[in-house]
C-alpha cells in the first residue's frame, strides 16, 4: 500500500451503526484504496472514445434491507456479478455522461454536473432503483477525478469523460424492482470528436424504426433506450452509408433525435423569421440534454434570432429545404458539443443541407462552448473539482 | 475433483486450431468441471420463483476477432464483468425462459425447446449479438440439465426453470454492436404458480403507460423491454391493488399483453360465435409466446369454437362485457401456463369478469398442458433431455 493510500485509509470515517438507516451514502464515509499498479496514460493523439479507463473507480452498494453502504474509491477491476442479477436479464440499469476539463489555469472543472445528477435521480426513479443524495454523490465523483487528475488530458482538445452507472444486482429471476443495487463511476480520457476540424455527418431517417414513443422512457437515460438502436445504426452505416440515424416519430414523421444527440435546425421559418428550433421536451420522446439546454440558454441570452422548442415534421422540414430556408442542421450532445449534418436520406431521397455562412451558428456554438469548457471564457457553468459542492449548489440553485 | 468430473475432463474434445473460424460453438467441444461443493436442494414446498440456482451453469464466450470459444459447464459463480461492459450501460442483453419436467416415467423432458432457440436467435440479431447453431446450443443445455438432474424436482407440481441469457461484454463505452459477448445458462427449481389452486388476478389497464410500439422491439425477448415495466408494476400494486399490468396500445386502447404473459379472451363475438381471441403477432407489439402458440394449436385441433388472432380494443371488450358476452379472460406464459383474470381497472372503472362454467376453458388448458408437461398424456412437444437433438429436429421440423 502506498503512502498516500495509507493516509486516506487513516482519514476515512466509517460509522456502520447508523448506515442501515441512511437514505443516502455520504462523502465523509468515503473509503479510498489506491492502485499499486498505475496504468500508463494513453497518447492524447490516439485517444479513442471510451476505450481507456483511468486507474480508479467509485463504487457503492445498496440493499433494500440495509440501505446504502460505504462509498469506496478503488482500482478499476471487473465487477463480480451473479449470473441471475437483474441487470443482466431485465436491463435494470441507467447511466450518465459528463466531462471534466483541464482548464487554461490548470484547474480541473466539470460542466454543469448537477444537471446530470438531477437527471440521474429522475432516471433511477423510473427504473425502480433507489434515490441518493445528489450532492454527496457529486462530492465523491469530484474526489475520484481529483485522485485520477493526471488522467485529465494536458490538452485543450481532450477531456476526461465521466460515466456514472447504476445497476440492479439482486440475484433472482423475477421481473420486479431490484432489492440490491450498485452505483459506480468510471472515467475515460477522450480526444476531440473532430480531430481534423468539424466534419458534417449524414443521417438515415427511416420511419419504420422508432426510438421512443409517448408513454415510454425516451426522456430517461436508461440502458433500455440504447440496445434497440445498435442494429439500426448498423443498417444506416452498411446499407445507406450514413453515419447516424435520425429518429422519426409518428404518422407525420416528427424529427426527434440524431443518434444519441439532440437535434437543432437553424432556418428561416414560415413567417420569414430567423429561428433556431429544436424538438420540445413535453412529448417525452427526447432526452433532456445538458448541451441542448445550454445552447438554448446561450442563444436566448444572445437574443439575435428567435429560439423555439417545437415539433418539426419532415413535411415542414423538406418544404423549408426546398424553399432554401434551411441554413443549418446539427446534433448537440456531451460527446461532440455540436455536430453538423450535411445530408438526410429519407424515403429514397437524398436531402442535402449546405451552410454558406462564413462562421456558421454550429461553429459559433462549438467555439463558445469550448471557450467555456477550458475557461478561456470564465463561466459559472464550470465547477472546479476542488470547489465545495454545497457552495456550487448555493451558486447555481440546484435542488438536491 | 470427483470421479465423474475426471471422466468428463478426459472425454472432452478441444480443438483450438479451428475454433477461431467457427460460426458456432459445438457440443462436442463441451468442457465440464463439476462442483466440489454441491448445494443442498431446496424444499419443494418452499420454492420461490427464480430464488435458487442449481449447482452448475453453461458458459461460452464470443469475440468478433476469434468467433465462438469452447462451451463450458462449471459451478455457478459470479461473472467477472468489466465496469465498461456494454451490457451494464446499453442493455446489450436478451434471454429465454423454458422448463424441464420430471415426467411420470422419471424421464426428464423439455417443452418445445427449439421454439425458444429460434426466438433467441431472432432476438440476438435484433440486439446486434452474434448468431449460433441452435441445435448445438440445445445439446449443451440438455447436458447441463442432465448433470443437474437431481435439481429437477421430484414432484408433478414443480419443474426446473431454464434461463439462457446472452450479454454484450465488450469493455468500451461507445454505443455500437458489442464485439465481445457471453452466452450462459442458469437453471432454477420452481414451484407451482398456483400452490393452492388457480387464483385469478386483477389488472391495471392505464393507457398512459405503453410497453411496446410499432417500429420498436416488443416482439423480441430483449432485456430492454422489461426495465421500464417494473416501476409501473409497482404503481399497479401499490396504488390500485392490482397484481399485474394490462398493457394497452394506441388511441383505440388495444389490449396487448398482461404483465409478461400473452392475453386471451374467450367470448361470444359480435356475430354470436363462441370465440377464443388473442392479439395478433403482425403488429409487432407482443411477444410470440410458446405457450400462446401451443394453446392456439391445441384449440384449433379441438375445433370446438372459433380461434382468432385479432386486435381487441377496450371499446370492443367493454361492450362485450356489458352485454354479458365475455366468458373468460386469461394470461398465458411459461411461468403459469394460464392465469385467469377476474378484474380490470380501466379509466376509473372496475370491470369484473366472472366465469360460471363448471370447468372453465382456462382450467381445461391448464389440465391439458400440465398432462403434456408431465407426460401423463404423451406428446411430441416434449423432448427427452437424453434424446438426440438432431432426431428431435427431424421429428418436429425445426429450422436451424
Amino acid at each position: 500500500m502506498g503512502l498516500l493510500s495509507k493516509v486516506y485509509q487513516q482519514t476515512k470515517t466509517v460509522q456502520y451503526g447508523c448506515m442501515r438507516f441512511m437514505s443516502s451514502f455520504r462523502y465523509e464515509d468515503l473509503q479510498i484504496t489506491l492502485t499499486d499498479k498505475p496504468s500508463p496514460k494513453p497518447d492524447n493523439e490516439k485517444l479513442k472514445f471510451g476505450a481507456n479507463t483511468s486507474d480508479h473507480m467509485l463504487e457503492v452498494d445498496w440493499t433494500l434491507e440495509h440501505g446504502w453502504g460505504t462509498p469506496h474509491i478503488k482500482p478499476v477491476a471487473p465487477l463480480q456479478i451473479h449470473p441471475a442479477a437483474k441487470v443482466l436479464h431485465y436491463a435494470s440499469e441507467l447511466f450518465e455522461g459528463m466531462k471534466a476539463y483541464r482548464c487554461i489555469d490548470e484547474k480541473i472543472r466539470m460542466f454543469r454536473p448537477m444537471e446530470n445528477m438531477q437527471r440521474m435521480a429522475r432516471t433511477a426513479k423510473r427504473t425502480a432503483l433507489p434515490d441518493f443524495n445528489q450532492a454527496e454523490f457529486l462530492k465523491c465523483i469530484k474526489k475520484l477525478i481529483s485522485i485520477d487528475q493526471e488522467w485529465v488530458p494536458h490538452s485543450q482538445k481532450c477531456s476526461l469523460y465521466v460515466r456514472p452507472t447504476f445497476i440492479g444486482t439482486e440475484p433472482t429471476l423475477g421481473i420486479n424492482a431490484s432489492n440490491m443495487a450498485k452505483l459506480f463511476v468510471i472515467t475515460s480520457p477522450v480526444g476531440p470528436y473532430f480531430p481534423t476540424g468539424m466534419k458534417p455527418v449524414s443521417l438515415l431517417a427511416d420511419p419504420q424504426y422508432v426510438r421512443a414513443w409517448p408513454g415510454g422512457c425516451g426522456m430517461y437515460k436508461m440502458g433500455s433506450n440504447y440496445a434497440p438502436t445498435t442494429a439500426i445504426q448498423s443498417i444506416a452505416n452498411e446499407k445507406y452509408g450514413c453515419q447516424q440515424v435520425l429518429w422519426l416519430y409518428g404518422e407525420d414523421h416528427q424529427l426527434t433525435e440524431v443518434g444519441t444527440m439532440n437535434l437543432f435546425v437553424f432556418w428561416i421559418n414560415e413567417l420569414g423569421e430567423e429561428e433556431l428550433i429544436t424538438p420540445p421536451l413535453e412529448t417525452g420522446l427526447i432526452l433532456p440534454g445538458v448541451t441542448r439546454k445550454s445552447l438554448l440558454e446561450l442563444s436566448r441570452q444572445w437574443d439575435e434570432f428567435k429560439v423555439s422548442e417545437q415539433v418539426i415534421t419532415m413535411k415542414r422540414f423538406t418544404k423549408a429545404l426546398n424553399e432554401g430556408r434551411v441554413k443549418e442542421v446539427f446534433g448537440a450532445g456531451t460527446a461532440c458539443i455540436v455536430c453538423p449534418v450535411s445530408k438526410i436520406v429519407y424515403l429514397g431521397q437524398e436531402l442535402n443541407i449546405e451552410s454558406n455562412d462564413k462562421e456558421s451558428l454550429t461553429q459559433r456554438f462549438y467555439r463558445v462552448i469550448n471557450d467555456i469548457h477550458f475557461y478561456r471564457t470564465p463561466h459559472h457553468w464550470m465547477e472546479n473539482i476542488e470547489e465545495d459542492v454545497e457552495e456550487s449548489i448555493r451558486k447555481y440553485g440546484a435542488q438536491v
